[in-house]
């Protein structure tokens, strides 16, 4: 471990590299790199002539996924994967997703100028199409790799093009038909374990002053798509209140009943989440000049704190039949389509934490909000992990920063990671 | 007065114009007499046929609006007009309007039955495109008459032709160029007095057990059509609450602190309406996964109580600072387009007391929620009044309903007022 803890990734490369990748898919204000479209393609391809130009092997597979791998031939050992997607969102940060796969691809290099060839493969994967923005399905870059893309994933259509995923992968040469043959690229059994590096996407590392977080777990929780208040639509002069059947009161109770408990919960040190990310009443049907009958709302809970997931999911129901008492309407929250949370390998977090404390970088521990590639690998029975880097003003916005000396410590506990594997 | 206590309506004329009227309109579920079009024109040909039936003298003015008068030639007197529209919302019931209409002219039929002679003309006008779902103008007809009516209003297009008011105007042989000329049809200071008869539209005279009210006012108050609130988009799960500037938390904050002020209110016996017609967010920025940056209200608060109207304004403003200052959210309530109340005319509304009370016919007296073409009128300078008419299951709804024994207490406190002029 000791001189594994002296190897330094290749920072400069990471920096040509990100610069590179920000001039190639700049559309002000900030990039967008469109999934399976030349956003993407455009980043795959810089980052796959960089990894050659440091030496690594390179290969796409079926699904358009890239590899950068230093490979020691018949080790018999599993390899090592070390991933993160090129996607952006439109009008997206330089650094979400792209500041993992540069990362590997600094520790790798560095690897290789130190000349240190570890026992196993260690790859640097980048992914495609992890922003479901574009897309509405998660991961799929990821999923078809190791077979878990589900074949109708294939007619998925993308939100601005309208083609569908299939066409776009058979536009730039890849194969959905290996998808829809069930193939796999990627056998969990031969893989020792899949890390992830990326932007935290949220404030915690800069109030607590670490440049890095080692993530044990990926929230889960309650997610309600399409949840729907129905009322009785009324003439606004006509209906006094102990007539009304009020959606949008209704739904103003909800709201502020999830945020009492939230915040009570908040006030426990309890670290969940609840967003009412969109509401809305019926365009053809409300006015300013009628008692709303029907609203509709999100509601996504998340967190990894398992009890007090199940205080806000218990607190939900009373919620909503508070709201159906007082103002006479039916709440229907529908499908509760929220994953659960999913802790991520022992073994492989510790390793991380070792490797850190071999270099003397200090990190701190927070669970991911988000949802990442990696989850996919846990899913599919990978041994998982994450690092989370510090940014600045969140991500998915132009304003998305990160500094380089931060971007650097990630890159030096992977390197020591590939080297000591 | 006493006679004129004793004149009967001609309520088989109303039955059958009633019948007559749903026949020509019916558009399941419900009726459909849209504004300036066919549903609105059929409903005018059938009430000026049995106007004419009745001994009526018929005639329209350049707007279409329809009159049938009870003439006392060179009286000297003003006109007294029973009047209201013709028009109804899509898929609406068939008395929001008509029952106005069909009363006076039962009223001034059962005049001319009984041969009872009025000192002055009383005139029944039928007014049009009162309901606002099909131009965004209010009380077109009954302002184009009276002289009122802004010349833009002639350039505001029906909501499902898309077609202009003049253009639809002109479509039925109108004269909309004499809107534009700034002429009037009714000059306000010959006219005694406007009383609109109209279906109560809610169910305080079911609760209270009487078949008419004596309405002394029409609501005002405030109405913010364009109000916003500003906070900041942020991931989901990188954003926990106490970073958060979340729009949509600050929404429900404002709507349950509007209804507790309401519930005060309410206990304490004011009787003011709150509603948060329209609530949403920017489909192309919100989505489940997102904390919300930005969502939209509207909030319409109307009632005659005074005192009660700016308890709610002051609310307001308190409520809206808590949300600003609890979510670090901006909100903007924009334009307050509420009309002040309009308080009616004592001696008018005296009048239909004094006819009521000669007929034994218990009353309610209530304020009216929603505006209608009366409002015009008293805009104008014209004495008005207004009764209401119990009806069931509210109004602009095919479930409208109202009892014709409801109706005729209307239509002969209307026969009495009229032969009394």
């Amino acid at each position: 471990m000791k001189d594994a803890a002296q190897i330094e990734p290749d920072l400069a490369l990471a920096e040509r590299l990100f610069d590179a990748l920000r001039e190639a898919s700049l559309d002000p204000p900030g990039v967008t790199r469109d999934a399976y479209g030349p956003g993407e393609e455009r980043a795959h391809a810089l980052c796959l002539e960089a990894a050659e130009g440091a030496g690594l092997a390179v290969s796409r597979d079926f699904a358009g996924n890239s590899y950068a791998t230093l490979a020691e031939s018949d080790s018999g050992e599993r390899t090592l994967i070390i991933g993160s997607h090129l996607d952006s969102v439109p009008h997206g940060g330089n650094y979400d997703g792209a500041a993992g796969v540069v990362a590997g691809l600094a520790a790798l290099a560095g690897l290789v100028r130190a000349d240190r060839r570890p026992r196993g493969d260690v790859t640097v994967m980048m992914t495609r199409a992890e922003e479901s923005v574009w897309f509405p399905v998660s991961f799929a870059g990821a999923r078809a790799a190791l077979g878990c893309l589900p074949v109708e994933a294939l007619a998925a259509k993308r939100s601005d093009t309208g083609d569908t995923l299939a066409q776009h992968m058979r536009a730039l040469g890849f194969e959905p038909e290996a998808i829809a043959a069930g193939q796999r690229h990627l056998d969990p059994a031969r893989i020792a374990g899949f890390i992830e590096a990326h932007i935290e996407q949220g404030p915690e590392l800069i109030e607590v002053g670490r440049a890095v977080a080692v993530v044990p777990a990926i929230s889960g929780g309650d997610r309600f798509r399409k949840a729907r208040i129905t009322g009785v639509y009324a003439h606004v002069g006509g209906a006094p209140k102990r007539v009304r059947r009020d959606a949008v009161a209704a739904l103003g109770h909800i709201i502020v009943g999830i945020n009492a408990v939230w915040d009570r919960l908040d006030a426990e040190g309890h670290r969940i989440m609840a967003t009412f990310g969109v509401v809305g009443v019926d365009p053809a049907m409300a006015s300013w000049s009628r008692v709303p009958g029907e609203a509709r709302f999100t509601l996504d809970i998340r967190g990894v704190d398992l009890p007090a997931l199940a205080r806000m999911r218990v607190a939900l129901d009373d919620i909503v039949a508070e709201a159906e008492s007082k103002y006479g309407v039916t709440v229907s929250l529908g499908p509760d389509t929220g994953p659960r949370p999913a802790f991520l390998d022992r073994d492989l977090l510790q390793r991380l934490r070792d490797c850190a404390s071999a270099r003397f970088i200090p990190f701190h521990e927070m669970p991911s909000g988000g949802r990442h590639d990696a989850l996919a690998f846990h899913e599919a029975g990978v041994p998982t992990a994450m690092l989370f880097i510090r940014n600045q003003h969140g991500s998915h916005t132009p304003d998305e920063a990160m500094d380089l000396a931060d971007f650097a410590e990630a890159a030096r506990i992977l390197a020591t990671l590939a080297a000591t594997h």
